[in-house]
């Protein structure tokens, strides 16, 4: 395959890179030459010539891997040079860009608007990697107009990345992820901000339930305003959807009993909404039993556990370490199946593990 | 130590079998005589006789581990009988048993509220572990009335069981544990809410971030709503606030640019806010470095790896598997301190094992 990737950061190197390893020519750009270079350097291609040679031989595909508000410029320039024989872009929104290539009068028949549901938390060429995409679904935006062929092209290119193509429409694709990644985002930072002022106390007693809910909060807080103000509408939609159950619970908390019946529908509510988030590689939630050992914090014990689950030939399926504040020791958690639950239990016990399962 | 258990549930189980490990004598009892069994049976201590001979020596201290609501009459019952010299309670929330004790005329000077800040999924007495506790804080609420002896005592069980006691007072006490508990709750509760209805191919799209922030709503609803009930005023105080900023960023995203400025903001907040949650140990929050490795999902991948880092004589202060949909791979994230990053990358390179770091 040969590929023009346009935009040399985190994605764009990576599907770069991910696209060298299976043999693919790659040419790179930027608007910043250095990313370009530097992308260059670490092996996801050569840098494309400017301007195009007279001889230039449409790439296969063009992977536009820039901000949403300049896919649209950067795939009309691109389609007016001749770039490539089709296109498509990586942005987190879809709507924005359809619609301002539309506006612009881009050729639509060869452009096949793209997600890939994958990122880091760091930025630029460095962060790259050939295995971000490893077992991630990738959203392909197919409209009426987009050609089969363009749409067969892409959808190899997704598959080259290892990841797993979904056929999607800009609208849906932006109302679903408004809710399973922007709103979850926001309300996580709401969360948080209300530990700006708390005392330093209240925070000695947080556990793993306030560090998971708001883990995610920590992340760039202008790249996410850039990801939410391009997806306003949805994600405003899910977001005034949890403040009224909440500003509701608040209300029918502080007013007595039918306080408790509602808190308790929007509690039982959550637990069914839990339950549907499809588990490990992307099948049914499974079931899976956890059974928990006290480890001493140092070098080795991982190690020393591991060994024993793994010399019974049982298959950790997750594994999460408790942080205990004030003693150093922790609890890891590891997830079995629930068959395996009894022989994981026996074999640690049999190590003089202390297990609790 | 000579101590009474009255309730026999996950918590006075875990605080018998606990105490009991370091010889102490204790005696079970519960509204329910076959939970009181139970424990027994476990090794938790002894049944308490009832009704208690005239010969009875009073306990050093009796653990009232019932439900918020009922502590206060239990507490007045055990003090009629002499069951113990002091008392101390476990309930989640801390000014409703105060309050309804203080109403009933109960010695308070004898009486020093607590609550140990560890829990499981699972309740009664088969879930109870010794280990519960084990660097764990435990919030002591001396009152100004309560006698310096009740407090020592109450303060060596905590210290028995494992735990670090925390002094603190009842109202700031519930007012600390709605935010960092249960007004959490509530809103993983309503963003998982939100998921309920979702079409399936949304939660396709999933990743760890969705999963983290909504992972607790999966607890038991009915429990909850008691816990939530019982500490009203502080949790709908949070809830309005977290509302309140919620339904501001989706006004503001609607809105256009002042939105932009004010959801930074927010997402500024938030970002400040995770970053005062302590780290392991009870420490700042410490600065890690996260390795990331592609692992095969089969048994014995986990054990190699930590083979390989235990050898290199490294600490692994965190591991966490991605959940890889599509894929029978999975990606573990191991944090280590930011020293121990390039051997840990070393040592898992000359293992052969494909990292990222």
């Amino acid at each position: 395959m040969r590929v023009a990737v346009i935009g040399t950061g985190l994605i764009g190197t990576s599907i770069a890179l991910a696209l060298r390893k299976h043999g693919s020519r790659v040419w790179l750009a930027d608007t910043d030459p250095a990313a370009a270079r530097l992308a260059a350097d670490l092996g996801a291609g050569e840098l494309q010539p400017q301007p195009l040679p007279a001889s230039w031989d449409p790439a296969d595909v063009a992977v536009i891997a820039v901000p949403p508000a300049a896919v649209a410029a950067t795939l009309a320039d691109a389609q007016a040079r001749g770039l490539a024989r089709c296109y498509t872009d990586v942005a987190s929104v879809k709507q924005l860009p359809v619609a301002q290539a539309r506006a612009r009068g881009c050729d639509m028949t060869s452009y096949v608007p793209g997600h890939p549901l994958a990122g880091r938390e760091k930025h630029g060429p460095a962060a790259a990697r050939a295995d971000l995409f490893l077992g991630r679904t990738w959203a392909l935006c197919v409209a009426p107009e987009t050609s089969g062929k363009a749409t067969e092209t892409v959808t190899d290119l997704v598959r080259e990345c290892g990841a797993v193509p979904m056929r999607t429409e800009a609208a849906a694709h932006d109302r679903w992820v408004a809710l399973i990644s922007h709103a979850p985002h926001l309300v996580a930072a709401a969360m948080a901000a209300r530990l700006e002022t708390a005392p330093h106390e209240a925070l000695e007693l947080a556990g793993q339930g306030l560090r998971d809910v708001t883990r995610i909060a920590a992340g760039d807080s202008g790249l996410w305003t850039q990801i939410l103000s391009a997806n306003a509408t949805p994600v405003a939609e899910v977001l005034t959807a949890v403040a009224a159950d909440l500003a509701e619970a608040a209300r029918m908390l502080t007013e007595g009993a039918p306080g408790e019946k509602s808190v308790a529908a929007l509690l039982d509510r959550g637990q069914a909404g839990v339950a549907r988030i499809p588990g490990k590689h992307g099948g049914e939630a499974r079931e899976f039993t956890v059974v928990q050992v006290v480890i001493p914090d140092r070098p080795g014990e991982l190690a020393r556990l591991f060994e024993a689950t793994g010399a019974a030939g049982l298959n950790i399926e997750d594994v999460r370490i408790e942080h205990s504040p004030g003693l150093p020791v922790g609890v890891a958690e590891l997830s079995v199946r629930p068959a395996e639950a009894a022989p994981l239990l026996a074999a640690l016990k049999a190590g003089g593990w202390p297990v609790r399962g």
